[in-house]
């Protein structure tokens, strides 16, 4: 087994967090998203999308999308739980995975991807759009604000891998100037306190 | 237990496809979508994001999240399976049904939300990001008839969830004039089977 990983992207930091949680070690191998080796025709049979993380079994399937990796380890090591407890639990944990990665996460990468210099020439950039989604990101810290007003997590009472991915949503947004605000506390305790896991250095 | 419904929303229909794959029949409820009842202060008791469709259970937690609609379904009622039947299966579909909603489903969504006037007023519209989402979608149905070359649905051989977002996805292209294009004859196939479904209807 191999995760094929990078250490500054935000989405293998998903996996390495969750590993980390469940404390299971995983052999890694660096790609250089720098150079584009995860665009190369090689990695490509490992994950046509070129995105990481990949995972490679041993009978040599590969799992690329950090969610679906993260499901496959839920599957194997179940303990402790990270996706849910039970039919109603698993689904209510599905909800706010989702939602945090749909509100928080993918704008904060889209106000990354349409305005910064690195994907200048990579993708087609609109900065018109960076500057909606950094916007609606900074709505999104604020309701996250409230949501975390009675809970001590993203999901309710337990840890979850919704706390991972806000977690590393938030912590991308530095990179495009979208920050936790002052008056919002119950998401800067919040931040503390998952920030504060020895997963969050994996 | 309640389903809350929009019967010309893509997202709903998800779930009903599902459902109706499952043989599961659920009480459902219109929430009407041009008058924008799912924006209003009631029905984001239900669903802050005020997105549809959204699950009542009868202890009255609300499940929102199309994907996790489907999961809690997928955990109470096993069969048949349409989120795999193993770790490394349930892995494969996850992934299948990430890739098809981040690369199909998403940007045919953004196609229409950028340009057409039903958004207009309702989100900050950016035309020029359309016009990529829509580039980007048809470059990712002709990816997608080339993984249907050698398999009869989109994660293997099983009609799975990813299938179901896939079919949602690319109907909902039509009106943003996205199409499948008459070369893709794998994708063609495809979408001829599964829409003879009798759950293509539901």
């Amino acid at each position: 087994m191999k995760l094929y990983d990078a250490r500054t992207a935000p989405n293998p930091r998903r996996v390495r967090i969750f590993l980390a949680e469940k404390g299971i070690e995983v052999p890694t191998e660096q790609v250089d998203i720098v150079s584009a080796q995860n665009r190369s025709l090689e990695f490509r049979t490992k994950n046509p999308m070129g995105t990481l993380p990949v995972l490679e079994l041993d009978d040599g399937t590969t799992i690329a999308e950090s969610v679906a990796i993260c499901r496959y380890f839920e599957e194997t090591h179940p303990d402790p739980p990270l996706m849910g407890t039970d039919a109603k639990d698993r689904a209510v944990v599905e909800m706010w995975q989702r939602r945090i990665e749909l509100e928080v996460f993918v704008p904060v990468a889209q106000a990354f991807r349409n305005v910064h210099a690195f994907f200048k020439g990579r993708i087609p950039q609109v900065a018109e759009y960076g500057e909606v989604c950094r916007t609606h990101a900074q709505q999104r810290f604020a309701w996250l604000d409230e949501v975390l007003a009675d809970r001590p997590f993203v999901a309710g009472e337990r840890y979850t891998i919704a706390d991972i991915t806000a977690l590393c949503g938030i912590d991308f947004g530095r990179v495009s100037d979208i920050r936790i605000l002052p008056e919002q506390v119950n998401l800067a305790r919040w931040h503390a306190a998952v920030s504060a896991r020895p997963s969050a250095k994996a």
